[in-house]
């Protein structure tokens, strides 16, 4: 029924969970594999922050966790990451700076609409994410227990803690301490805070090991310097700065526990989630560390818990190190096949 | 014969590590207690990054692990710290960006001219710092065996790791993006950049469960938000660009494998210590880690490795918690007595 195909979904003017309505609202995705005549073989993978869809297929494929000869996989875009309704593509007068503030919350409800309305599915076999996906992950899991089979979130917190709310005030203080920022209203990028933005990242983004070791020369890096400046500054100068700032909001503001009918409550929140669930931390994540997603995972009935035992730090979720892929395309093909 | 007194003592043209000669060169310290007879009573204690004399005296003071009623206690302030040799008060052409590089071994250098040439001590009771001051404390054991009794570093190591160096990568870049530090040659100072070098330390200069905990608030602050703004912005803002920049390099080239005789050879050079030596790291520090810390003290012979059971992260030795400072000041009057 459906190969593997990019496509922008319709929203129409789309009511945020701030009541502000976002005129002309698109979601962009990308779905892999075949959709089965019942319709109940669907994975859902929403994007990570500063990804798009195009650049966390390493699940997705044949004998992977993600297996498109059995799933109909569909790589849902965030909000705000530049293919779907984003600063950098909405017209005035919500462009740029005052493009609106976005939940997770109205992201999953973007994607739900898409879901039910677009691909007419009333089951979904798995949702799983990686960091700022799995945060829709577990939106996921607390808005629609009725329709989600599985969820396989991992390296990422149902609610921001305060030190990754504190990491986020720094990464964003960097970007726009640079003055070609102008508020939002640039003509170009702003190169030095980006290239700020992303030396800071670098340190948190990996674990002390990680650079003790030098394991950068894995990726083809040759030292500290030429990994920085030929990994993560490229990584965000590629992006919009207003994107960035848009989904850094959205993340800094996550909270499962402020879905409607639960009252601010976390516990409450992920104590309603039906899902078969699995939670994956990184040993050495320096902001969503195993401890918090831990603290997650036990508040959510039946879920299991799986430390994926790496130095690579929050990037043991990117796809990047072989041994990390293999461990959580493992622990996910088991929660598939319960 | 000395109470408690600030000075300036006059290096003349200093021969730096590099080569390069700095003209004119100061070095400010601040002497409590008396300097007793046979002179055999002195503490040595260099400021960390961004502090000056004032800054520290927390452990100074009758009763006090630096106790004043025995001890002459010589807090040495650091050279680019704004009271020693320092880009902001260094006349042309040594001045601002063009102040030369500075090594950890270059401060010990000047100190060790106070003491022998200054102070005319031949025997040191005690060297003891926190952070950048463990860096200098570790560098006083390497070079002069002969000269120190005792050495106390605390929350810091004797060379700086990969990772530390990646998070200095990430302040400066901060720092720098604000188009008004101009390479350095500033009228006034770069307030966004310092705004924002102040705002990502903040996120490493405490821990995950600090701020979780919002322990914030026993000192004063009601919130991330106000302990940001109130603490952190004022803490950095208070200094000069040019003299933060400076002490960041000094604290990235930090190596005593780098001091004359031993090739670059860490375990040579720490085997060389011959003090009795007591080395503290915080369980939460998040750039000195207590791992990289027990390294270091492992490899000192014969030298004691405590962990101070703290949440402060990096803090816990800033004199701010009163439980780390007991702990701090318990091994410290330990070790004296030994």
């Amino acid at each position: 029924m459906w190969t593997a195909a990019e496509g922008i979904f319709d929203l129409g003017d789309f009511v945020l969970q701030s009541g502000t309505v976002l005129r002309n609202a698109k979601l962009a995705y990308k779905a892999h594999g075949r959709l089965n005549g019942n319709r109940t073989n669907v994975v859902l993978y929403p994007t990570q922050f500063a990804a798009q869809h195009g650049d966390i297929e390493w699940l997705i494929g044949s004998g992977h966790a993600l297996d498109t000869d059995k799933y109909f996989v569909v790589v849902l875009d965030q909000l705000g990451n530049g293919l779907s309704s984003s600063p950098s593509n909405t017209a005035p007068p919500q462009d740029r700076s005052r493009f609106p503030t976005i939940t997770i919350g109205d992201d999953v409800a973007a994607q739900h609409r898409l879901t039910v309305e677009g691909f007419r599915i009333r089951r979904i076999a798995l949702v799983t994410g990686y960091s700022m996906g799995a945060q829709q992950t577990f939106q996921w899991g607390v808005s629609h227990p009725e329709l989600v089979e599985r969820i396989a979130p991992f390296c990422g917190t149902a609610k921001t803690t305060p030190h990754n709310a504190v990491f986020i005030e720094g990464v964003r203080a960097a970007l726009t301490a640079d003055v070609a920022w102008r508020n939002g209203d640039y003509e170009n990028q702003p190169a030095a805070g980006l290239r700020a933005f992303a030396r800071v990242y670098a340190g948190w983004g990996l674990s002390q090991p990680f650079y003790k070791q030098g394991l950068f020369r894995q990726i083809g890096f040759n030292s500290i310097d030429d990994f920085i400046t030929g990994f993560w500054e490229p990584r965000y100068r590629r992006r919009d700065a207003n994107n960035l700032l848009s989904m850094l909001q959205t993340w800094q503001l996550n909270d499962v526990g402020r879905t409607p009918g639960y009252d601010g409550s976390l516990e409450r929140a992920l104590g309603a989630i039906q899902a078969k669930t699995t939670v994956m931390a990184s040993r050495t994540d320096l902001y969503f560390t195993p401890e918090d997603v831990e603290a997650d995972a036990s508040r959510i009935p039946g879920a299991g818990f799986r430390v994926i035992p790496s130095v690579w730090g929050h990037m043991a979720g990117a796809g990047v190190n072989p041994a990390d892929c293999q461990f959580i395309e493992a622990e996910i093909k088991a929660l598939l096949g319960r």
